[in-house]
């Protein structure tokens, strides 16, 4: 048995089961491992950028890892943007990433690079193989790295001759201690700062998010008045009829210190404490008044529906009513394209059980609350403000939870930066639907650059348009064999809507707003 | 003044004209400075490796830096792979990274990284400013650092405070130290081992293959009978009629033996000694032979073409005339499609002073020699191995060299990564022409699974195979606001060569092979 072959059995033994892959010359004897030897689904990007964001989108559904497959330093660093956003995601994933012989390195040949520099900003655990017979070993220690609560990122690199080589041996999966519980003492502490009815908030984010753990919060809420709010960015909330309808902490400083303001203790689930995207001249950094006391209940680590329910226990929280979410709404037919309009229009039509992938940048920003009487559903930001999350994540999304449609909101310019997943969609007959918010510029940073007080002239605003030319959606899909459509009025947005959605596949809609 | 306006004044005054640049909200008030002050052109990439890809051929003809704009670590990030390429080609780059305001970076938002931690395994000199009073300084440092011989990678992270800040100081241009030139005692030393007669080979890198310093290298090569080779990848080639025309070492490592086989004095001029791309098992990683022995004549930041000069002197090498090219080539108009009837097709009827950027990988290898009889023209390579280079380069290279039509030579694999430049070719209204060879397979793979004595099943084949579904060339093109056609005849091939040589901006031909 050769090091690839005992890298495949020991990936599958530790149970990664899904490879999101884009390799090279140096991975050869990997890819010949991989066919030999079955049980592996392999699902090929054609950009690395695609391949990190679907191990990310996919481990967010499926709660476990998926192994990415690159080529040499460059081709992680072309990942690392959506590694990033896993990261802040608290996804786990294992990256093996092919590199140059171990004998080869020193010639420095023009592919060599510095594969672990690249690495060690956004994996956990890295680690460089050092031979056949231990790298199975290495692949048991990166799942093992990988799995660890909250979930990381770990990177095993992969020279070629580790991989080559004869004496490969399979290594056993390696036990995963469980989520730590909060501790005892911090629980009751916890409950005695709650019970003195001062404003109080409960920030939750990480796990804290499913469904189980929300309603224990909405129970503590209920009990002592405390407001519940979620992170900025989540990995995924657990929404729609039947859960805990929640707001984010705005993007925007003002609103996010306007919702924090009087709150005297923050209460963090699985959470960190509020602070701005950006900083800005004259504003404040924390989000928290400064008389606002910071207190950990449970940190991303730990079990939050554990944490909860023992804080729910302890403040005699009892079991109370989900909030009414309300009829759902009905589609918006007719009249202006408004992000009001296409929120309801969401929630209308959505299937149960959808996920959405939310790269909507500005567009959707205000208008959350609109799809909290949808049918269940949940929600996946693009965690770490890397730009490319969107559509990747949508991918791996639906390759981890199969049978489940998935709905990419998706705002045009940082769809430029991954589109090449829209042919892994399309490979993998994957139910998508990605909705495109043209609006042909970067709305974000006209905003931005308004802030900082600046009266644009040409050359800004030549930075800030993506027209001229304009991007033509359904050419670029329809040229990744997805289908695809523009919509320029309510009434065509509901139709393709819908369309998409009894029909197996991807599909992309170019909504011109 | 503000320190971005210093930056921006600095840049100016130290010879950056240009910047590509894909900005976020921490560049605002550079972007507001590149509005106010003229002088700056810039150009808008949609994915930061467009950016750093059209930087790298903007300098290799335009023999000086242009800057990039890039948003914090991700943005970085996704330019590294071209940057990586750019440092093999030993191209002056000025990075600018935004990133958070110093005083904020402590607290860790979600899109903070370790920015200079992506630049390093890049960038020969890496700073983070630490005031709006001392970035004019350290951007003159950046672009003396990005002009010393023969050209480096300097990234200057710009934290928001840093530019926003009043008290900006502009600072005046740094000398740059002319190329050092070689030992006088080395010319003696490298004569006397020439003289001996014993089979040898000059081997040629950076600015030895510019024009004079060929004609140089030739007349060296007639007086003592030495072999002229260029290394396998090099930045920039003089070809054509009235240049030395000269072969590379071959990819594939048993042809690269063989060429090197029986030399017994390898002379380096601005390269590297040859060594595999990778390494395979059984095979050597030196290219040359055990009983080669290897001397250098001129490292890459000296004068190559002094040390030519000296050297000819030593030798005594006068004048010689150049080796007949032969007639230019006809264009193959009927038959099948095959590298050498585009070869003979593309010396046929390019025009003069043509730039071909080559990322055809695989297709082109063997018919380079085709193009020997072609009008004056610069041959760009992507010299890292870094896949997307191709597309980027093709378009920097269109904007550094005005007046002159971009060739790009491009395997359809690797114009996936990086197919953004389309948009921005259209936007510029830039003279390229892209051929992408649609074979719809990553063909270099296959022949490298082979290599390994696998025999490719089902997972394997999908892992390497581009199609299901097929790339659509002519409507991704479209879609980007490029025209662009398909050729499945060589008849197609001439007629849609020759039109989009006959208009201004950007073609693309997708030619079935």
């Amino acid at each position: 048995m050769n090091g690839a072959e005992s890298l495949v059995h020991t990936l599958l033994a530790s149970g990664i089961e899904t490879c999101f892959s884009n390799p090279g010359t140096s991975e050869m004897h990997f890819v010949a491992a991989l066919d030999r030897i079955p049980g592996m689904r392999c699902v090929l990007g054609l950009f690395e950028g695609v391949v990190t964001g679907c191990a990310d989108g996919y481990a967010r559904m499926a709660d476990r890892p998926a192994a990415t497959l690159l080529h040499c330093g460059p081709g992680l660093a072309n990942g690392l943007a959506n590694l990033h956003n896993a990261r802040r995601a608290m996804t786990p994933i294992v990256n093996i990433v092919g590199d140059q012989a171990t004998y080869h390195r020193p010639l420095d040949a023009p592919l060599t690079a510095d594969t672990e520099g690249f690495a060690r900003p956004v994996s956990a655990w890295v680690r460089t193989a050092g031979s056949a017979a231990t790298v199975g070993a290495d692949a048991a220690a990166a799942v093992q790295a990988a799995r660890l609560e909250p979930g990381q990122i770990a990177t095993l690199v992969l020279p070629a001759d580790t991989a080559w080589d004869e004496g490969g041996v399979v290594a056993e999966a390696l036990a995963v201690p469980p989520a730590p519980q909060a501790a005892p003492a911090t629980v009751t502490e916890v409950a005695r700062m709650l019970r003195r009815g001062e404003p109080a908030m409960l920030l939750l984010g990480g796990k804290a998010l499913r469904a189980p753990a929300l309603a224990l919060a909405h129970r503590i809420a209920a009990a002592t008045g405390a407001r519940l709010l979620a992170q900025q960015s989540n990995g995924r909330i657990a929404r729609g009829q039947g859960r805990v309808p929640i707001e984010r902490v705005p993007y925007p400083v003002d609103q996010a210190l306007s919702v924090l303001a009087g709150t005297r203790l923050l209460v963090l689930v699985g959470s960190r404490a509020p602070v701005g995207f950006f900083a800005y001249p004259g504003k404040p950094g924390r989000m928290t008044p400064p008389d606002c006391v910071v207190q950990v209940l449970a940190r991303p680590e730990h079990d939050q529906e554990a944490a909860l329910a023992a804080l729910a226990e302890a403040l005699g929280a009892g079991e109370v009513p989900l909030p009414e979410a309300g009829p759902r709404p009905e589609a918006v037919r007719s009249g202006a394209i408004t992000p009001e309009a296409v929120g309801r229009t969401l929630a209308a039509l959505m299937p149960e059980q959808a996920v959405i992938a939310d790269e909507s940048v500005t567009y959707l920003r205000g208008s959350f609350a609109a799809t909290h009487a949808a049918p269940p559903h949940d929600w996946l930001q693009v965690t770490g403000g890397a730009i490319g999350g969107g559509m990747p994540i949508a991918t791996g999304a639906a390759v981890g939870a199969p049978g489940r449609r998935v709905i990419n909101l998706q705002a045009d310019g940082s769809a430029m930066y991954t589109l090449q997943a829209l042919w892994t969609q399309a490979r993998e007959r994957l139910d998508v639907t990605t909705i495109i918010f043209s609006n042909r510029k970067y709305a974000i940073l006209l905003s931005e650059l308004a802030a900082v007080g600046a009266n644009p002239g040409r050359t800004a605003l030549d930075m800030l348009d993506l027209s001229n030319p304009d991007l033509e959606w359904p050419l670029l899909a329809h040229g990744m064999g997805v289908e695809a459509a523009r919509a320029e009025s309510m009434e065509q947005f509901c139709d393709l809507l819908t369309r998409s959605f009894t029909r197996p596949g991807p599909f992309l809609i170019e909504l011109v707003v």
